[in-house]
């Protein structure tokens, strides 16, 4: 599944104006949007996880197969802002197969957040997850002091462990692992308290489906695509619709930015 | 496809907190939301078209294969009061063969909008579109003065005809007449100016390919479905992605009512 990593901002944001409208309303500067952020705590045995999405007022998340066109310059600053806070983001292999991705914490970002000032000291941990282990390296767009986990089925090739050990860590996951023993590895052996995902649709749903995921950030274009294109989730119908809570919504230009928390699984 | 029409509120509605979040933060009772409605001017040749629906945030019009289950008590009251402000509500045929549908101007809401007494005195024209003529008359809920105008093509069996004229009015259109046709004889024959669509999306995808829509209302609950329900369009990509402006935002119990302009075709 295609990213929306790929489109980066030329230069620093010309700060365009953002209206929180919930909680207070209130008008601020782009930078600022989101500026006191709380995750919940997690719970002991894995990460607090959120997913951070991008889709059309149709629901769509790509348009002509690119997610880079359907977010303004907000939306783009949103999700380095949300990479901020977290210690880990993670997508699917089918995310890096569609589009080259940037896994990083953008340099132009370091700085501009000024309550967790330790940002400009770690670096993130980027995470591809991969049954196979078939995952395109040319696709991961290299940074300076790049951190890259590879999260990948024991079933997997040797040949791709060799491969994907050039870039970062290729660690074997057990076949029959849900994503709890997933989530658990990210905690205990790496640390990851914060975990941003982005996707793809089926990777959001599989987490979703196992209760996994505490809050949904979405960017919600106003714009209508139609066509084939996925939504946020793909695969079966939930088993009953998963209810959540809606935290806050800000707005630039017609985009909105809304935070939900969904009940833990 | 289905209708959200179904679900009936039992008895007057209880009065839940509405927030206007944009353009101007107020609360209000439910039932001034959209109080100062007012649709555009209709070019000469058509009515004001304007869309209601309703997704999920992962963009599904339907949970379990009904529309019904997703908005709250006040969607049922916005959609209400939406139709109390035009002059005829259509619907594409599927959605009749999908769900039960009430194409009537509920009596509870009557004198409800005191801007608009002259409600009380005039009863909406529910129109079903069809190219077969199959319309499931039984799934249309019998109303107390209904007007009735079924439009089918003029390929559709003369039974067919027969059958719907028990109802209402049955209009053939000619085989390749384009929505444009199609709204020119409900302005032209009926008198329509304002005209609302509440799906299914295969029609709203029609209309907003042709250019035709003025304004859509969206219903956005706070729920995620994931399976193959249709989102709010269906059909073909469009050429390029419609944008929209974002009117107004009104907010109640997390579910967002959005209203946006479209450009003119």
């Amino acid at each position: 599944m295609p990213s929306r990593t790929s489109t980066t901002i030329s230069g620093s944001p010309r700060n365009p104006l953002v209206r929180r409208l919930l909680p207070e309303p209130a008008e601020l500067r782009a930078e600022e949007i989101y500026g006191g952020l709380q995750f919940p705590e997690p719970p002991p045995e894995r990460p607090c996880v959120a997913l951070n999405m991008v889709s059309t007022a149709d629901g769509k998340i790509t348009v002509d197969g690119r997610a880079g066109g359907i977010g303004g310059q907000v939306d783009r600053l949103v999700m380095r802002l949300l990479r901020s806070r977290v210690d880990a983001v993670m997508v699917g292999a089918g995310t890096v197969r569609e589009e080259k991705i940037n896994l990083g914490l953008p340099q132009d970002l370091r700085g501009m957040v000024p309550e967790m000032p330790e940002m400009s000291e770690r670096d993130l941990l980027g995470v591809v997850i991969s049954g196979s282990g078939q995952v395109p390296l040319d696709n991961l767009v290299h940074n300076a002091g790049e951190r890259l986990l590879f999260l990948i089925s024991e079933g997997a090739p040797d040949e791709a462990v060799e491969t994907l050990s050039t870039r970062g860590e290729a660690r074997r996951i057990p076949e029959d692992a849900g994503y709890g023993t997933t989530l658990a590895v990210l905690r205990q052996e790496y640390g990851v308290r914060r975990l941003l995902v982005e996707g793809g649709p089926g990777l959001n749903r599989g987490l979703i489906g196992a209760g996994k995921v505490d809050e949904l950030f979405l960017t919600f274009a106003p714009k209508l695509a139609a066509g084939e294109a996925a939504n946020i989730l793909t695969g079966e119908a939930l088993e009953a619709p998963a209810g959540m809570r809606l935290i806050s919504v800000y707005e630039s230009g017609g985009e909105l930015y809304l935070r939900y928390s969904l009940q833990r699984g």
